[in-house]
C-alpha cells in the first residue's frame, strides 16, 4: 500500500501517516528530543535501507525535523535557541573540514511569497568566497569560503534547476552544497513551524511546483544537504485529510451506522484523492493553503535559517556576531 | 434556515447556495446576459426587500457580477471588452452629474498579496482633484474631480477603516464613494475570474479579515458603490464544500447504502462547519486558499478595474487613452 | 541675504550654512552633547524668535538632531543606544499624560524607496487604539492608545495630505500627532545617518517632492512632533555645494589668481543655483542622489524610529520587549 | 589622452566627449537615423580597430543606440515603434539560424531598483527551452529554444558573474548569449531614455558597481550581445560635468577674466575628478543620481526590451502576440 496520496515533503509526516494506517515499518529508526520549556521538538528519522525508503516514499538518509510554534512568532529569544539547534544539527549531518568550500542554493521563486524562502535565505548568508586575498583582517581565519546562488524556477528560466546548479558547482567546486527550499506539509499546524534538514538531497519545486530532477549526492557528485520549511499545504491534501479525520470522529460516535462510511474509507485512497482534485478543478494543481501573515513570517524564517548557517559554516562567527550584525 | 456557513462575499453564490438547498426565495430578482464568443457572463442580482435580504444574508440593493476566466489570463483583447462592460454597468448603478466629485477607496492590506487589490487599483486611478486651476489644457473639460485613498487595515492603523473614510470624506466632500476590496468566494473557479459591483456598500475586511463597520450610504451619508474581486477561498469553506459535493456524487452512485451519509448530511450545516474549523486549527481563521500566480494576476485585475473606472468617471477619457497611457 | 539656495530640511545644516557665510545670527540657540565612544552627537537647535526664524528659513521651535554613522550600518548595539536617546528626547519635546491618545502619521510614498520611511515606520508601530475593551491582559495598563496612518502622497491621492490628516484627526481626536517623513540633506555624509525631531511641525513632501500645506499645531489644533531622516540630497544642491567647496580649496592653494574665482563667487548664490538647475534639466526637479544600499538601510532606520516611539509612547514597553518582540 | 574620467557606459557619450575635447578620432565610424515625428534617434557607432578602441575606451565592435524620451513615458504607441526598431537592430547585430538556442542573462541586483532592469527583463521573456516535446501545438514551429537566467551580483553570491554564466552556458549550450544590464550615463537627459545594444559584450556591474570579469565572445566562446539602459548617473560624474558646462558658459560671457578659469580647466581632468570624489566622501563610490519615478519606469523599460527580444528571437511571435499576451 502506498502512502503518497497525502502530499508532504516531511519525512516525519510520512512516518505519522504510516503509523495511522497501522502498518509495520522496517528500515526506519526514529528518535525524539524535546525541550518542553521552550516548546521545541527535534525528531531524527533515519531511513536505513531500501525497504524503509519504499514504505516512506523517500530516499535512504537522515531527516532531522525541528518543530516550534515560536518560529512563526516574533520571539527572538526562542529564535536564538532554534538557531543554535539548527547549527549543531547541521554539523552532525556533515562534518566540514576547516578549509571546506560551501555553495548554498536558494531554490524557489522570489516573486511568489510562500515560495521565496530559498532566495531570502541566500540574501542573508555571509558570503566570503569572492573576498579571497582581499579578506578584511577581522574576518581572516574566522570564515570558510561560502557562496550562495538563487537559480530561479524552471518555468521562468527554461532550464532544469539541477542543470544550473551542476554548471555552477563545476566552476565553484565546493565540498558541500546546501539547498534551501519551501516545502509542502500535510498538517496546517506545521506550516512555518518546522525546519527539516536532510542529507538525502531534494527535488526542486516539490513544495509548490512539480517534481523536477533531483539535487543530491548522486546527481551532483558531492554531498548535498537539503534544508526546508513547509510554507503551504496543498489544497487537495487539506480537503482529503480534514475529511478523513472528520469521518474518523463521526465513526467513533456512531459505530453502528457505518455502511456508507466503510464504503467511503474503502475507496482506494488514490481514488478519493483523485476525486477531490477533480472537484477542485480548474485551478487544483496550482491552489495552495497558506496563512495570511505569510509575508512577514517568511522573512523571520529566512533570518533563523541563515543565522544557523552563518554559525555552522563559519568557525569564527558566533551567536553574538549574528545578533549584532547579521540577522 | 441560514445560508451563512458557506463563506462568500458574492451575492451570486448566496443565490446559488439557496437554490442548491431547494429553498424558495422571495424578494430577489436575477437576470443574466451572456457573451458566449468571449466567454463573459453578466448576472444582475437585485435584492428588493427585507425578506430577500434576510434569506440572502446581504443588504437590499443591486449586485452585478461580471464573470470571465480571461480576467486572470494575459489576454488584453478580452480585457478591453471587460473594461467596457465594467464602465457601462458602473454608470447604471449610479448616474453621475458632469461636475460630480468622486472618492475612490482602496481597502485592504498592500503587504498581503491577495489583499492588495484595493491599494493597487488606487495607484492606477487618474486622480485629478488636486489639479484644480493647474489642470493641463488637454485635460480641461474632459475629467471629473477624482481622488483616491488607501486607508490601510485596522490591525495596522488602530482605527476603524470606516472612521478614516468618513473623516476624509468630510474634507473631500464627494458626491459618490467607490470602495474597492478583495473578496472571498465559495468556488475556487471564481477566484480572480469575477468582478462584483454593488450599490449596497461594503464591510471592509470581509474577504480576508473580520467583519468591520460598514461603509455604505447609511454610514457615509452619500452613495457608496462597492467593487470587488474574490481572490481567496476560506480554507474551511473549501473543505466543507468539496466534501459536500463529493458526498453527493457518492450517494448517487450507491443509493442503497446511505445510512452514514444521511447522518453526515443530517448534521446541522453549522455543526459540520464548526467541526471542520476545529480540525483546521490552530491557524484556521487565518488560512486561505489562493492560486500560485496570485502576484501577477492581482496586477492585471487592478489594471482592468482602474481602466473601467477611468473611462466611467472621466467623460473625456476613452478606451484609446486607457490603452495608450493609462493601463 | 538668504540661505535658502541650499536645499536642506535639517535646521542643523541651515545653521552651519549661516556660519559658513560668516553671518551674525540672533534668535537661535545651539547646544551639543557628544558620546565619543559610540560616535553619537546630539544637537539641540532652538529658534526662539521671528528674527531667528527668518534667518534660518524655518519656523520658531525646537529641532533636535541625533547623528551617528552607525544608523546606516547593521550594528544592533549602537541602534539600541540610539533608540534610547530617541525615546528620551521625544519625551522632552512633549510631555504626555498617562491617558494620552497618539496618532502617528507616516508621510511619503511607499513605492519610492527613499521616500518610504514614514509608511515603514507605521508598519512597525505597536498600535493599540482599536483594542479598547479587548486589550490582552498582559498589555493592560502598559500601553497608551496609539494609532498610525500612512496617507500617501498628493500626486497619487488627489488630496492635500494635511486635509487627510485633519479629517482623520477629527475622528481619532488625539492629544498629539507625530509625523514621520523622509527628508533632504545638504551633505551626503548625513544621508541615513541623522534623525531630526522637532515640535515645529512639517511640510509633507519637503524631502523628495514639492512643498505642501503644513502639518503643525496651527493647522491641526493640537501639538505636532515631526520626525525625519534625510535619505537623499537634491542633485542641484549636491553640485552647487561640491563646486563651492572645491573652489574654496583651489582658491587657498592659488591665492594670487582669483579674478575668475571672485566672479564665480560673486554671482548671486541664487543665480548660480538657477544655472545649475538649468543644466541639470530636463529631469532636475525630480533627480535625487541616494546611496546604493538605500533599500536595506530604510528598513533599519524605520526599525530604530518605531522602537524609539514604542518605548516613548507606551509606558510599560521596555527596551527588552522591543528587542524580543517588536523590532 | 584619456576620456575615462567621465563615467559612462554609452559608446555614444565617449564619442561626444572626444568631440567636445576637439580630438581627432580614427577607427570609429558613426551613422545616425532619425524619426523626427516620433522623436526617435538611432546611432550606430562602429569601432573598427584598436586605435579606435583605445581612444574610445571600449572594445572593437558595433554599438547601436536607440534614443527616445517616450521610453520613460507611458506612451504605448511610441513603445510599439521602439520595440520594432529594437527587434530589427538586434537581428542586424547577429544573424540567428532557425534552430538557434539562446540564453538571455539578466545582470544586476533585483533588490536595488535602478539595478533591477536585467532581472525584470528575464521575467518577461517567453522562455521555451524546457518545453521540448511538451511544446503546446500553437507554439510549434513558431519559437526558438530560449532560456533566461538572473545570476545575481557578486557581492551577494560570492561568485564572479562571468563564472556563473559560463557554467550555465556549458550546460545549456546556446548559440548566442544576450546579456541585459542597467548602465550609467554621463547626461541625466539620457537616463531611462536610451537603449544601447552591442556585439562587444559587457562587464557586469559597470552601471552601479565595480568592473568585473567580462562576458564576451572571448570569455564565453560564443557570440555575446549586450543590451543596456542607463538608469543612473554617477554622482561625481554629474558634479564634474555640470561644473565644466557651467564654467564654459561663464567663460564665454567674461572672456577677459579667465586666469582662474584657465587654472581650473588646466587641472588634469583626472585630478579634478579625484578632488570631487574626495569631497563626495564618505559614500562616494556608492552614491548615484536617479529620477524619482525610477520604480515605475524600470518596469516599462523591461517590457519594451523583453517585447523586442520576444519578436526578434521567436520567428512566429508578432507584435500582435506581444500586445495581446506578452507585455
Amino acid at each position: 500500500m502506498t502512502t503518497r496520496n497525502i502530499r508532504t515533503d516531511l519525512a516525519l509526516e510520512n512516518k505519522e501517516h504510516i503509523s495511522e494506517c497501522g502498518q509495520e515499518l522496517s528500515g526506519v529508526e526514529v528518535t525524539t528530543e524535546e525541550d518542553e520549556e521552550l516548546g521545541i521538538t527535534v525528531t531524527w528519522v533515519k531511513i536505513t535501507d531500501e525497504a524503509g525508503a519504499a514504505s516512506m516514499g523517500k530516499p535512504v538518509g537522515n531527516y532531522i525535523t525541528i518543530e516550534s510554534a515560536a518560529m512563526k512568532e516574533n520571539d527572538t529569544v526562542a529564535h536564538e535557541e532554534i538557531i543554535k539547534i539548527l547549527a549543531r544539527k547541521l554539523g552532525k549531518l556533515h562534518n566540514l573540514q576547516p578549509d571546506a568550500v560551501i555553495l548554498v542554493i536558494g531554490l524557489g521563486n522570489w516573486q511568489v511569497t510562500p515560495d521565496a524562502l530559498g532566495p531570502k535565505v541566500c540574501e542573508k548568508i555571509l558570503v566570503t568566497r569572492h573576498l579571497g586575498d582581499d579578506m578584511p583582517q577581522d574576518l581572516q581565519g574566522r570564515v570558510r569560503a561560502v557562496s550562495a546562488l538563487s537559480p530561479g524556477v524552471m518555468g521562468l528560466t527554461g532550464i532544469e534547476t539541477a542543470e544550473i546548479v551542476k554548471g555552477v558547482a563545476e566552476k565553484v567546486n565546493p565540498d558541500m552544497i546546501i539547498a534551501v527550499d519551501a516545502l509542502a506539509a500535510r498538517r496546517t499546524s506545521r506550516i512555518n513551524a518546522t525546519i527539516q534538514m536532510s542529507d538525502a538531497g531534494i527535488n526542486p519545486g516539490s513544495g509548490l511546483g512539480n517534481k523536477r530532477a533531483a539535487i543530491n549526492q548522486a546527481t551532483m557528485g558531492m554531498p548535498v544537504i537539503a534544508v526546508g520549511v513547509p510554507t503551504v499545504v496543498d489544497a487537495a491534501t487539506l480537503v482529503n485529510d480534514t475529511m478523513e479525520r472528520m469521518l474518523d470522529e463521526m465513526a467513533e460516535s456512531a459505530p453502528d451506522e457505518q455502511t456508507f462510511y466503510d464504503m467511503l474509507r474503502g475507496l482506494q485512497e488514490t481514488e478519493r484523492y483523485g476525486l477531490i482534485k477533480e472537484i477542485l478543478d480548474p485551478y487544483e494543481g496550482n491552489m495552495f493553503v497558506t496563512p495570511k501573515d505569510v509575508d512577514a513570517v517568511i522573512g523571520r524564517l529566512a533570518g533563523i535559517i541563515a543565522s544557523g548557517f552563518n554559525i555552522a559554516l563559519h568557525p569564527g562567527i558566533t551567536q553574538e556576531d549574528v545578533n549584532r550584525y547579521l540577522q
